[in-house]
This record gives structure tokens, sequence and C-alpha cells, in this order.
């Protein structure tokens, strides 16, 4: 997208959106922010995604209720308790919903709510009730690194990023945030997302961007296998920019949806670099397919193979692992046709061609291997189709993360 | 079964079968074996299943090809080398067969041939011709355990066992060998089984056998998710128990069934509980489904999670992640009616009542968990089927065999 410019400002670079996170006690730890909101001075037209898993967290059950109509305008997010498999989850979800609503002069109706943490603990709504008054005194057009802190659990690092590009010759904004995976007290490799833009788009035509966004980004990401129960991702859209409101497909459509690829793509490569654990960014970058399903599922296949992610952390150019894992995909490919190379800022190097071995470099490939983002190209040699999965190695950290006791 | 015994012998327990292993060079460590060979003295009935990955073996296309007729008599398998993505995997393959069956006055076509090891290494054929004298020199009918020593990798225990039971009065024996995970360069977790029997039984309803006791068995278990390019089981009946010939459903063959269950769940309990890095064995029992299928899909989904994996290493009484595997098993099934108990020689505990959780003594369950053997019970309370999986947590030792540098 030629005219796409990254800015700074996150959830809060767009019109009407103002954001900010506060500690309220839902965890211990006085010094890590726990609640987070994010709010729209205007209506918006808004989406959302959910985890497929069948145990779905309260707020997302209530999450889905309050976006029937296509509209909201704040998201309350809590970390430190996924209030999920909990027998009051959906009255705390909407508890929260209300008293947000309260303070902000809004329909609880317009409210989006997460929640993310450990699962089956029961969420003590009191600190959430005492500390929204501070949670809307927070909301500042800066906010959004505020915002973004209360929302992570054992991430390393941020994850924030806003865009600006033109429509119909008017300029508009999008940014985003999202938490990866892990918590002090580690539980599912939940992820969120919550996106704004001001871009004026008609609701359905905004839900079908998110979802075809999030089949190439957020659902291309695999940390460890795990699908959470609480995984969501969010848009608001103000309509401030003052663009033509997008009603059909065609070139401001497209303009919008390039814009949501990149700031998704980019929250889903830092969510899997910054996976449980993780010392290097995977990307299977898989080309030639027969059909876009086939090279996602290949590429997915690939990033989330234990023992490659092993292979990663220790260097090993272990190719065999790479065509085991494009052999158990769950689709049809000829296995006598794949070529296989390793790529980083070290260079590239080939490693198999027709599914079998080629001589190569042991040398030249640790060098490569030894980067800290790592690309692996899968070519399947019987179509014009491809697609991108990401990951991350498997560590020693991962399992102490995983295998510490909750309390 | 009331009338199954435990004997020892392993695959040279039931009548006709010598085996026997030897170090022939493959692997550069003089003190591992790395060529087995069993020997049946007579024509067997022979039935073998494999690896459903699109990459296969070259041992497994040759010995599809063997066993298109039904008959066998001999079994070679090499570890340290998979013969897997190489150009002249079969030729080799077929080599294996060819010495062998010059030596055995056989034919080789008779010739069940294997290989475990790193994928896309050239396979060393010289030591293994000029070892197969050696080989077959090594035959004897207490040879089970050097048969079994070749076939290891990284495994750290020998897997073996030996049935004795009647059929119409007969006594019949079985017994089996195989090999879990692990390797000295570490590779795929290739999983091979080789069984032996003296029932005199009908080919079709011996591949019959195999494949059911297979699904309930090999296929239940789970290290790492990842399948193998040249995982394979094979049962040789030499007939010479003196039976009655099973040549039809009934009595009869449900006692050869059970017997084969009980042998393959004894090697498929000792693969997971020897899986690379293992400190523990998990069970998981899903019980009151509504149908085999998804007791299977729900049992196998549990024992997979990276993240149980883990919190079952760390003795974490992390029920969420027990559900959460659950709720993304690919099969229907209603999360609010999942009740989840941990039990083990310390006790048993429940942690989870209809999809939600329930006030449980953290202690206990951290006694419970603290042992080497781990059953987590998971009640669909939707029917009355069942299904049992075996894996094991996921350690730091996983970890490191599998980042180590394969040379």
């Amino acid at each position: 997208m030629s005219n796409l410019k990254y800015i700074s400002g996150g959830v809060t670079a767009a019109k009407g959106f103002l954001a900010g996170g506060i500690h309220c006690g839902i965890r211990r730890n006085h010094s890590k922010k726990d609640l987070a909101l994010i709010f729209s001075q205007t209506e918006c037209d808004a989406a959302a995604v959910y985890t497929l898993n069948k145990v779905k967290g309260s707020p997302i059950i209530v999450t889905g209720q309050h976006l029937l109509n296509g509209k909201a305008r704040a998201v309350i997010c809590n970390s430190g308790n996924a209030n999920t498999c909990n027998a009051d989850g959906e009255q705390k979800a909407k508890l929260m919903c209300d008293y947000v609503a309260e303070k902000l002069d809004i329909s609880a109706d317009d409210v989006i709510v997460a929640s993310t943490g450990v699962i089956g603990q029961v969420l003590p709504i009191e600190p959430i009730r005492d500390g929204v008054q501070e949670l809307v005194n927070a909301l500042s057009d800066n906010g959004s690194g505020g915002a973004e802190q209360a929302i992570m659990t054992t991430d390393t690092r941020e994850k924030e990023i806003a865009v600006e590009f033109e429509i119909g010759g008017t300029v508009c904004k999008m940014g985003g945030i999202a938490k990866g995976s892990g918590m002090i007290h580690p539980n599912m490799a939940t992820m969120l997302g919550f996106l704004t833009t001001d871009v004026s788009i008609n609701q359905s035509l905004l839900h079908e961007a998110l979802l075809a966004s999030t089949q190439k980004t957020f659902n291309m990401v695999s940390v460890d296998g795990d699908t959470s129960t609480n995984d969501m991702v969010s848009i608001m859209a103000s309509g401030l920019a003052g663009n033509n409101r997008i009603n059909a497909k065609g070139a401001d459509f497209d303009t919008f949806c390039e814009a949501l690829n990149a700031v998704n793509t980019f929250l889903s490569r830092e969510i899997a670099r910054d996976g449980e654990g993780a010392t290097k960014l995977l990307e299977c970058h898989v080309t030639q397919a027969a059909d876009t399903q086939v090279a996602r599922l290949v590429a997915k296949s690939v990033i989330t193979s234990s023992l490659l992610k092993a292979a990663m952390f220790g260097a090993d150019a272990n190719w065999g692992r790479v065509l085991c894992a494009v052999g158990y995909a769950d689709c049809e490919l000829d296995v006598n046709k794949v070529d296989v190379s390793f790529e980083s800022v070290g260079g590239i190097i080939a490693v198999c061609k027709n599914g079998a071995g080629i001589e190569f470099s042991e040398d030249l490939a640790s060098k490569i291997l030894a980067a800290d983002e790592i690309k692996i190209n899968v070519y399947l040699n019987s179509g014009y189709s491809e697609a991108t999965a990401w990951g991350c190695d498997l560590t020693y950290d991962y399992v102490k993360i995983n295998g510490d006791y909750r309390t």
C-alpha cells in the first residue's frame, strides 16, 4: 500500500478515541496495571471475532450479545483473571459493563468486555467497581500505552501500532493494541487485540474485513497449539475521519482492508515474537500451493511443530522436521515436489529439493539460524497460492513459565 | 481377560520365533546395537499398520509391497537412520531385505523392513551388508532383548512384553517389542512395534484385529503431537500354537483381540512413559461420552496440550487447561456438563464440576500430582462411551534433547 504511513498513538491515534489503564487490585503486584479502558467520543460501528473453543470465557459471551446491533463505544478489559468457567462469570462480565457505562454515561450494551488470566478462579468484582472512576479519570488521547500495559500478562514487550492512510483523498487513521501469551500465574495463551479507526464504514463490511484479515493474521499465529477460551479481536470505527462512508466494495474498501492487514500483521508478529519463553520469531512462508487453504494448513502445521520449534531454539537446520510437518498437514499435496529453504538476515540456504535432502553448508545454516527472526520457506510447486504463519521457538523458559505453580 | 498370564520372552515367547540384535556400524557408538532381526521358522500370516504422514519412510513403502500377500517370515530394522527423504531410499530398503533373505534362505518378499533415525541422511548400506551374517548368527530363542536394544534410540528403558492365553483349550502366546521417541541425534518421535504370536488366524482377521487394537492403543499415544514419517506396527502369526484356526469372528477371535490389546496397551504406556524428557506418565480417561469417537478426540486433545503437559511437570492442578483442551477438541460436546478429577497412587481429587471450578485442597492436589503416573479423568456426562490416551509431561529435557544439534 503506497500511501500507508506508520504513526504513533496506538488506539488513540484515530479521531475520537481516548484510552487509559490503571492498577485496580485484581493483581497483588501494585506496579502492574490490570484494568484497561478504550472510549470513543461518538457511537462507532463495531465488530469482533472470537475464539472457536467450545469453552468460551464469560466476557466473550457478553460481548457477543452487546455487538448484536453492530455498535459500540467502549472496551473494558482486565488482566489477572480470565473470568471463565465460573458460575457467576456472565453476571460479573455484565457488571463490568454496567460500572463503566454509568461513569461514561453510555449504554451498557455499547461496551465490549474482555478478561485474560487464570481460568476457573472467581473474579473479584470489588476492585473493578471501586476502581472504575479512577479508570475513567485516566482516559486521555495519549493513553494507549497505559491501556496496553493493563492488558499485558507475561508479555515482555508492548504491542501497539498506528497507521495513517488516505481514502478518497481523506486522511484516515487506524490503531491497535494486543496482548500475547503468559501471566505471572500462567495460564492460557490468551490473545486479545483491540483496534480503533476513524474511517466511516458500513458495519457489515467492517465485520467482513475483520473476519478476512483475522484469517490471514491472528489466526496464523501459534505459540503452543493451545486455542484459548478468551481470544477476541474487536474493532471500533468512529467515522470521524470524514471520508465518504464506505458502503460497498471497491477501491476504498480495498484500501481499508490493506490498512487493517498492516495493523493486524504487525500485532500478530509481535505476539509470536513475544510467545512464552521465546527467543526467536519464526515465520513460515508457503508458496506455490494449489490453493490458499492448503498454503495456510501447511504454514500452520510447520509453525506448530514442537520438534521444529525446539530445533530452531538450537539453531539446528533439521529440515526433516519441516517436511514431516508438511506431511501431516491435513490437506492433499505432493510431498515429492516440496522444496525448503531457511532464511534470515544471515542469508538464505536451500536444504531440501523435491522432497529429498541436498548438500548444504552446515556452517552457513547455523549462521542463518542464529538470527532472532527466522523464515522457513516451503515451496509446494503445485500452484499459485501462498500463506504466512508466525510462531516462536520452544525453549526451557516455556516449560519454566508453564510448569510453575499458579499460586 | 481371565486366562491372560504375563510371561517372559518378548517376541520369542510365541512358538517358532527367534530374534537378535547386533551393532553393525550405522551408529558410531560401538556399545549401542543398531540392527535387529526377528525370524519365524515357518511362514506367518502377517499384517501391519503404518504412519498416516504423507511423507513416508522408504521402508514403509517396501514393507507395504511385501505384505500385499499377507505373508511374512522376518523383520529387519535398523536404528540410527530413518532412510526417509533419500533418493535411493527404496533401493536400500530392498537391499536390506535381499541380504537377510539370502542368509535365511527365504524370499525377500517375506521380509518386513523398518528404519528409525534422522530423516534425510543417506543410509550407509555397507554396515548392514557386512553385518547380516553376524545378525543371523545372533538369532536365538531368548534374543528378544537384543532385538529390542537394537531398535531403541534415546529410549531409556526396554519395552518388551509377552502374554499367554488359551484359545479353545489350546495354550497360545503373543509377544511384542517397541521403541518410543528420541535419538542421540534426535529427530522424529518415530514409533515402532513388532508383534509375534503362535496363534493360527486368518490373515484378514489378523489385519482387522491389528487395525482395531492400534486405534485403541498406539494411536492414543502422543509425546509431542508430531506424527512421524516412519511409524509402523507389524504382527506375524506363526500358527504353531495348534489352536483351531480362527477363520471367523466369535469367542476365539475376541480372545485373540483381548490378548492383542493387552500387549499393545502395555507397549503404548511404556512408550508414553519414556517420551523424550518425560518424568511422568499421563493417562487421560474420558468416560460418559456420546460415542467412542468423541471420547478418543477429547482424550487425545487433553494429552497433547503443551500447557497441560507443562503443568503436570510442575505438579500444578491447573484444571482450566484440561477444560480448554476439551473445548478445542474437534467434536461436538456440551462443555457445561464436563467434570474433571486428578488421580494417582496419592488419591483422587475432583477439581471441576459442570464445567466450573469447585473448591479443592491444593495440598492434596499437589500430593496427587507429585506421583510419576497421573490419571486425568474427564466425565462428559453425555453417554456411555469411553477412551483412554497416554502421554507424558513436557520438561526442560524435551527441549534439551530436541534443541541439540544433530551432529
